[in-house]
């Protein structure tokens, strides 16, 4: 079953749009997505990083699930990140997300005790979940923010699984993305983890990405890789090149107060992070709008 | 209030017992709360890093510090572990952890945003949280797990509220515990993280410890500490000395799966820790073992 | 004069041959480089990082200079590692390599205050030694060894200087180097620093690279930049793939010692790195050998 | 022999000192020199970090060697910093160090090749020197600078070498220092590395520092050994609290030109660091002459 699903394509890991109150706001939700749903991406990834899912309660993120599955088109996939530090309540929120209609898992490695978090203790974890989960199972390594750095051949290993089916890397490694795609087993699918190298990732054999850059500008992301499909790789490099500095604006330099800014100044519903994550101060928006301006990803 | 408590003295932060199939075992909680209660320990750490927070549901969490506080006599202090990473939930679960009878919470770091945790963030967290809590508030800074590492500065300007009484360092830098000390509100009460730095930290102006070393070597711990209040200097640094390789087995070399290993040496319940930590291979536990017999931790 | 020197294509950083008594081996030098001679290489990289540039002193660097000068073709270029930490013994070595006929020099960062090497301690280094040099400079990026990556924007302010010509990027982040190519001067090079990310760092591009793969596998490494400049990119994607474990080995796995051990395996001289690095183990020796033949980089 | 020599007591690494045209100035270390012997100083470091050692060329050192030598009264020892990253080039510098009068050569771990200086890397490195020196040996690790931190067996094991006899050590883990201490040949000697955690070195088992601080606070650095010798603990903790600031400033916070800024300050020769270090900002010099008003290490 696992095998049958495509993940090739460009996923927007969207924020969770919160109210005044620091609510679920399910209406600023509707909104978002209906405009999304207009570009050609492939589906969405909800409750990852830029959806602040470690600062959601089971309960919220079960009502956010609900509800954010009825926006998305069934030709769209809908992947949800249900990973906790347990293997056991990883499987519980995994169940309940897949009930829910989520079509894939997206698993982000557990973190907090990191030196015990090597080969023997991911394979464990992830062994686990895929065997338990009724959903496929994307693993997904993100170094920056959990400390923990897959190691090439611990990938390769669990991608003989039946129901793991793909990667998403966000560590920027081009040569571990390249290994991991000529030894997993066939079929394995590799998500770039950030629109900062989408171009180069392709190139070496990845099938999309998981971009925050493409819940603000999903038509360049897309046109990315449509481009990089046409072999128009001229193009490919210049847009991609043009593209970096507002990623990194919305990635490392100013996070998820910078996308969520950015959401705003496009007209989406961006709204606060919820506490202790703080909004972005207006002397680094005045930076973001420029950035995005200078790359046409703002039309002023 | 809040001035009133001391938190002087030696703590273990003890660990969750799990039973066979990996639920929480009261009954073993019981036998080990029984032994540990014979020892000059001051008070208990409750679902701290050695607890396996991280793999509690919050149901079991309020289940296991109901428990728990039938065990620890009115005169030993009980801190709990109630951090989480957002503002609002830890806020939830401290008012709940106050109920049931925590007399004080110890809040770790978040951390899964880092570089969004800088003075800013950590600042708005803690005194968001200490402005809600019934209780007293502990700061908790473990580098070696979150990836934070709070400065000096921040600490010392978070110390000036009335319900942030200390702080557990775990990092092992003296100099920043000398200044914290020296420059935060009189008062201020800062816990040596780990058994490794316990006398050093004593010598700088720390009033005492939470020590994963404490579950497995309680007299011991307590007896640096009483050596170095009785000004008994070359005692207590041959006793720290002594002490330093069990200690590092059973924390930073072997970790969670270490000290449990070396409770069930030891008489007490240890038991397995959660998937996926795995529980300590047998060639490490007999590594462990040696360092134990050799430091009279484990009498043979 | 700068600006017509052309760094395009591949360049191997030559290992600097020592004897039996740990002495310069200026036979084995001459060996090696007729027979590397026969490849489409663009040129060599000497005294660079596996050039052991640390370990020579500066006689036998002058000494060595000057021999490998004699066996470079004058169509081919010369690049020499003429960094020392300061920036006086920095301009003298490169007025004496430029003196020699070197046509390039590629000046690794300065790193042993690491804290203070940020943008205005390495603007003052490389503008001080660029105005000073008889001869073009290259930056050359290589955090794994010294701690110190290069941000963007400096490297991109220093590219305005006439006599800096280029940058060797060894840190493997794709997003950097594509930022750098649209934002440095027009004609500024950028050769990737490892041949773990060779195609994908041309796809952005990079112009060439400096591979220590080049001295064990040249031929491919040719083959993957010009299949690149011929659009074969299904082709170049295979190649690159295929070439990551050998460069692994040789490199982050294994180091110059792995390197050396190789260079042995093919035919050419490597013998041993200098005291302290020890030369490779045998079981070591093993595994690179089948990495080797696996990949078809040596025949059995 | 090696074991006769004593380095207990507190040692100012000292700074060299260069012109306004960046050459060396005797003159100007004549006058410091003075100065600093009026102080009850065990003796010098000569050639250490903050002596910017990677700055000078090898006809500097030994120049500069000669002339620290007259300077230095027979009943303080003489410690040189003659490590080079290659084994040969350390020994080499280290007898030329020993004929010049040096007493101990104290040795920075290569770091270069930071991957191969593991547990053999390092032993291969210091029985080498030690063996071939006719001056006793001290260890120096200084994972800040180099990236490279020596793990505790490798010490223990290293200081059963007949001409190895200490090791200073920067790196602040007092866990560290105690096992070391404990576990290592009788009479070996542990120095400080930083004034940060001078007193609680010395409660660990040090027996004495080699402090960036001792030379702008000499007699307070001295003071806080004499008080903990006269086990006048609390009035050590005091004085060591009271200097954090200072030596934060001078070491981490500011580096050598901080430290140089601070001598000028204080009426010693400090001058510029050699490019590309550059001198200390006018805002900063502001800030650090604050700090060491507030701890009376300036008087105003």
């Amino acid at each position: 079953m696992a095998k049958a699903i495509s993940m090739a394509g460009i996923y927007p890991p969207i924020p969770t749009p919160f109210d005044a109150s620091g609510e679920l706001d399910l209406k600023a939700l509707a909104r978002n997505m209906e405009r999304w749903n207009r570009y050609p991406l492939s589906g969405y990834v909800v409750l990852g990083s830029n959806g602040e899912f470690p600062y959601l309660s089971e309960t919220e993120k079960l009502t956010y699930l609900e509800a954010v599955r009825k926006f998305i088109p069934s030709d769209k996939l809908f992947m949800a990140g249900t990973a906790c530090e347990s293997t056991h309540t990883t499987i519980a929120l995994t169940k309940k997300a897949a009930t829910l209609g989520a079509d894939v898992a997206i698993l982000i490695t557990p973190s907090y005790y990191k030196s015990r978090m090597d080969g023997p203790g991911l394979s464990n974890y992830y062994q686990s979940v895929a065997d338990a989960s009724p959903i496929p199972v994307s693993m997904y390594n993100m170094p920056a923010n959990t400390g923990v750095d897959m190691a090439a051949e611990v990938i390769i290993k669990l991608s003989q699984h039946p129901n793991i089916i793909g990667l998403k890397d966000s560590g920027g490694n081009l040569a571990k993305i390249g290994e991991v795609v000529r030894h997993a087993k066939t079929g394995f699918q590799v998500l770039a983890g950030s629109a900062g190298f989408l171009y180069p990732a392709l190139c070496m054999g990845a099938v999309g990405g998981v971009l925050a850059l493409a819940n603000i500008a999903p038509q360049q992301c897309c046109d990315i890789m449509s481009l990089f499909k046409q072999s128009k790789h001229d193009d490919a490099r210049v847009l991609q090149q043009r593209m970096i500095p507002s990623n990194t604006a919305v990635t490392a330099r100013f996070g998820v107060p910078g996308l969520k800014a950015a959401l705003d100044m496009l007209g989406y519903y961006g709204g606060s992070p919820r506490s202790p994550m703080l909004p972005l101060p207006e002397a680094q928006k005045e930076t973001l709008r420029n950035i995005l301006v200078e790359a046409d990803v703002l039309q002023v």
